[in-house]
């Protein structure tokens, strides 16, 4: 079993360059865009060249200078960096959009039908209009396109999926997934004569932002490692911190096609907790839990049979887990690897794209926008069983356009 | 500050002499019963002197002798029981009830009508219209009544109560609660020619039994640490393994009286877990956890300034769990302890009305019949939800009788 | 497989009563006193009718009293107990001995000649020629005789036992144990104008106290777990804390006659440590570690295979961790419950010897004066090995008497 | 408070390119190799540019065109890399030394005197007459120089060495530390027909390969986070694996300059553990403990009010943890971000010092060359004080030199 990085370096040999790569967002002023940066960088198989990096042009500059992406291409405006990039011989291959939400679907289309390949930020659009619209685009497009659910990328999460689908559990029955944060400026409104995050604006997004954030990711999750899709939900959002003008705790009951029931929580205020993505899955025979704040342990439970405690980087882990891993059980990864893990397969199946290859196995694990679409979907289902206190089928959203 | 050792040896000098307690079920066919057994003598407030043990005579019998009761005091009928016992100069003080629910209510209002002091297992009865009598005849009674929600009878819990009490947590907004087992026989149907446990079968407590069993556990450790009341409730009812005729997952989504929201989850087919019993309590200022399963530790999560782990015994703890403590910290006490807390107030309050004093400081603590009251209206709350597909109102229920 | 308490039940039921049971020390201002008190009743096969429970009359007279001992049993010398009980009819069968180390061998030696069983307190005595001396008389006597290392009566301590005997480890290699302490009264010398407690005390113990009160356990329970003996010692003994007398933390290098080395670390200063209890066993196919302030979890690591967490109570594990439960899995049972274990075997033992069978089978697993010989050796040659500052035979202490 | 990726980002655009690196070592078939080429991309600080990664050519030509490497710096000797660097314009200005311990001096010495920057994988040498050649090379040489202690580039470590230097723990007492890893090769012998790996081949580090490679470690960061010097010790040595030539378990017994007493134990043989390194510090007020496959958390107990579990990235933590600090707290950061961060400082050193400023606040944190000077002085008085069976001073080893 060749790893990812003998592959990619095979590749990259063979192209003689790395990914030229783009952003657009991810400037000084953006938290996600820091961990782009970071992360982007881990394997070596790309350079950023080329950055509309802010709408506020100062900080386009600055925060390209630093990166060492040289004058010329230093943008203020997505579509300008487009426009000169593709007119470029070295233009960029491919293309972060690290924006806020409302600011996705708009350039991904753009950068797609221009044959560049993207990796968006999640969720993949503010709404299922335009969700679905980015899926067919990529679904039409000469180009690598993946959303970035960065928690799929953690080698354990991988086995948990494995676990599941090698029926190690049994049927799956029940699932639990919590992602409650509760921390800093997150936990409450501020001061009235201060700014508040976008998170908390009523804007594109509507009042579900709690949902886009968090939900997403844990939506995602639930999916990835399941195999099973959400086709109903139930749903009680609330407004908790005083002041609060969108949701920040959202209550979600939902049920699996494959049979599952379970509940997904999304919380802002959930006070104390530094980031609480959790995720527990039961079955028939076995359950398994995960909490990303430990991310090298995956609790296997057999009824009668005692826990099990699998770690990162043991012999005894699925390929999938092991394709995920870069350094020896025992040294922890940790989040910044995991979210490299995307960037790794991504970039993988960029350069199978320039030499001519089927992108397709690089990318397999990668999230796609036909996930995008059953988020925003679930999201838009939540709404309105939250509105009409009644259980929705997701299958009846969106299907009037 | 006394200890409530000591209170209560002072009353046992005065005396002269033990409680005198009878049982009423407990069997050695019943697994419940082998708890009382143990526990009821761990502080030497009481002598077992008398028992109904099992409806079944050899187990009555048996039973009753391997506790050393004299053979006159041996009963198959509690009737007889309290019959005979009433009619001895040194007749019971008190009465365990440790039968399964349908069998609480018609023993309670007998004893508690005879003036014997009544200590009932959980839930209060097996239907709200029950509940509500026994609750009318322990106020009216001249004896001491409690309901054995034994979890809160663990000096940590004891401690959370205060803790929100005190304010430290801030505005309680948040209650997760969950209480998932899935081990052994609980997890699966038994084979077609082996009987179901009582638990499995539709009977006087309908299908709802996870709500009576665990349920109510969790609606009381949430009701006792918060101080508030649930006053509304949806919920979603699941009868998961293959075969079964109950529910054997229940989600409830509720609202407390004080404005918090919150979840409380019951499951038989949690695969794996032992126990499973867990509270998180969160604020607008922190947070708490507190999991039965260690039960000497109770999590406090500040936002911003870490988090602490309070242990059982500490110096930095409330009167209020140095009261329920018996030995020194770093000793675990454990699940007996806890029970046996309960007992020792049970007892308390038993002597104190045998001294002709008010019980009432004693069993302050307690479990009541209005809090048993209360499960067994949330419980028909719950199957009505379900059943409408919409939230309920507690007040709602049982006003039409 | 008929549990203890079966087997005790049909002995009680056979006798017609309890053991007989008496208490030397154990007063009011005893803390493991309280502990006795406590776990005596646990398993209802004593009535403690007899007691010398202080030497300050005051306290004798009520601490007795407060236990409903009649008052002409109520003592104040050991003395006068064993004269007045062993011409009582329904004299004690049985009794504890709970005072401080230098009070240990001589009222074992006077009971045991007059055929009453002894429980006592560890260490065994204050000096390994005293324990010698027990040692004798142990084997002579026509009674039953413990030492009170309660740490091995909890059931995963009896499993670990298992496992290391069935080979699931491998070889024993090396063993890790520690028991460092360090709150309170024991982390600090008490202000000048303040008394000692006699752990501080330079006395009959000599320096060696944290040897004798914490040492003493980690050397029986390595013992117990890994089936091996020390055979020799280094050492290295501090006094910590500003003005101490006596050694507040000791390091001792073992080696085993299996072949295993080890550590044992003993300690009053471990700074926030509640208890510290920990032993962990590795051998050449896998590991275990047991900490008591986690009691009901056994870890299991193997390599390249990941980490086994079993559980109290859970259905894979040995008979003698099952002979040593009470409760289901998930109920954490704690300290008083392992402490109780012991107990429960001494009173079987005694019930058997006094139905006039052999108890040897009921005390299998309990520990002997030869254990408690091998201690007080263990002690005298580490106290040897610090001052001579090389490794120290155990065969060779003692020898010379 | 400027962060360290700010301060390198202002170098950074000032000198208008990255560092350029080269690499001695760490070839394809190096694991510690693999975490540099990882590690060192992270920050986006330097450019690998020339390597002489193997003395096997074939790996040293793959390895760097691996790395995009241009084939005219792909070297196979050191000797020849050198040379031709510095004959080079844009030749490196700096050097990662990623070879086994007999391979660290000579080249280290070899680039300082050329004036070019060098970070040195541990143990500094193979012996300690080597180590302090290189310290006085150091210490002249026109460049920067570090060791890889990389477990001290942790956060949560920067803040337990800050915790103690405030005097938050009180007097410091005691010292725990144990680096104990089992598994797979290292845990046994491999078949007489295999090969041995460089670690348990008796070679130029003589038997002690343990100490140099795990005790190495302990010893740093024992001192790092006291701040004191160990200055003697006293040692057990073992060969457990059968068929072993070398110490695969090593027990030291150290005092350290500061009054505090100690104990480092190193082991290959504790089966089971992936990695095992833990640090405990107790003081007169406090303590603390960090586990390096925990690496997020530090726990804080305080005697009698209870225990503190601090994490990384909160904002009640030192300016020393914030500035090794990436990403947000709550995603785990782990063994590739700590790493990093010596490069971090590093690279910083190095831009500064091309630059033309005083390189010494940027590698404040570094572990230098008198660090790696002690530990080689305290693994040559091991190694006698386990021969004579007695303790060493520090100060008696290489004097006589």
């Amino acid at each position: 079993m060749k790893t990812f990085e003998q592959l990619s370096q095979e590749l990259l040999t063979r192209l003689g360059r790395r990914v030229r790569l783009g952003i657009v967002g991810g400037g000084s002023d953006s938290v996600i865009g820091s961990i782009h940066l970071l992360t982007h960088r881990v394997d070596g198989l790309a350079d950023l060249v080329a950055g509309a990096m802010s709408i506020d042009p100062a900080v386009a500059e600055s925060s390209a200078a630093s990166q060492l992406i040289e004058p010329s291409r230093r943008y203020t405006d997505w579509r300008i960096m487009l426009e000169s990039e593709r007119n470029r011989e070295d233009g960029i291959d491919a293309v972060v959009i690290a924006t806020p939400p409302q600011v996705h679907a708009e350039p991904t289309l753009a950068f797609l039908e221009a044959g560049i390949s993207v990796f968006c930020e999640k969720p993949l659009a503010s709404n299922l209009t335009e969700a679905k619209r980015v899926e067919e685009a990529a679904a039409q497009a000469d180009a690598v396109f993946a959303v970035n659910h960065c928690y799929s990328g953690y080698p354990m999460v991988r086995h948990a999926r494995q676990l599941v689908a090698s029926g190690a559990l049994g049927e799956i029955t029940l699932v639990e997934g919590e992602y409650g944060v509760g921390v800093g400026a997150l936990l409450r409104e501020p001061e009235p004569d201060q700014p508040k995050h976008w998170h908390f604006r009523p804007g594109p997004m509507g009042k579900a932002v709690v949902l886009g954030e968090l939900g997403s990711h844990l939506h995602h999750l639930s999916e990835f490692v399941t195999g099973q899709h959400v086709e109903s939900v139930s749903a009680d959002l609330q407004m908790v911190a005083p002041g609060r003008e969108v949701y920040d705790n959202a209550y979600l009951n939902v049920r699996y096609n494959g049979g599952a029931v379970g509940r997904l929580w999304s919380s802002y205020v959930a006070a104390g907790q530094e980031h609480g993505l959790q995720l527990r899955v039961y079955g028939s025979e076995a359950s398994l839990r995960w909490c990303q704040e430990s991310p090298e342990q995956l609790w296997v439970l057999h009824p009668d049979a005692g826990a099990q405690l699998l770690t990162r980087g043991s012999s005894n882990l699925s390929d999938e887990a092991r394709l995920a891993t870069r350094v020896p059980a025992g040294h922890p990864e940790g989040y910044v690897m995991a979210f490299a893990v995307l960037y790794r397969e991504f970039f993988h199946g960029v350069l199978r794209h320039l030499c001519g290859e089927d992108p397709s196995t690089a990318i397999a694990q990668l999230p796609t926008s036909a996930d995008g679409v059953r988020t925003l979907r679930l999201i838009e289902a939540a709404e309105r069983a939250h509105q009409d206190g009644r259980r929705v089928e997701l299958d009846s959203i969106g299907m009037e356009k």
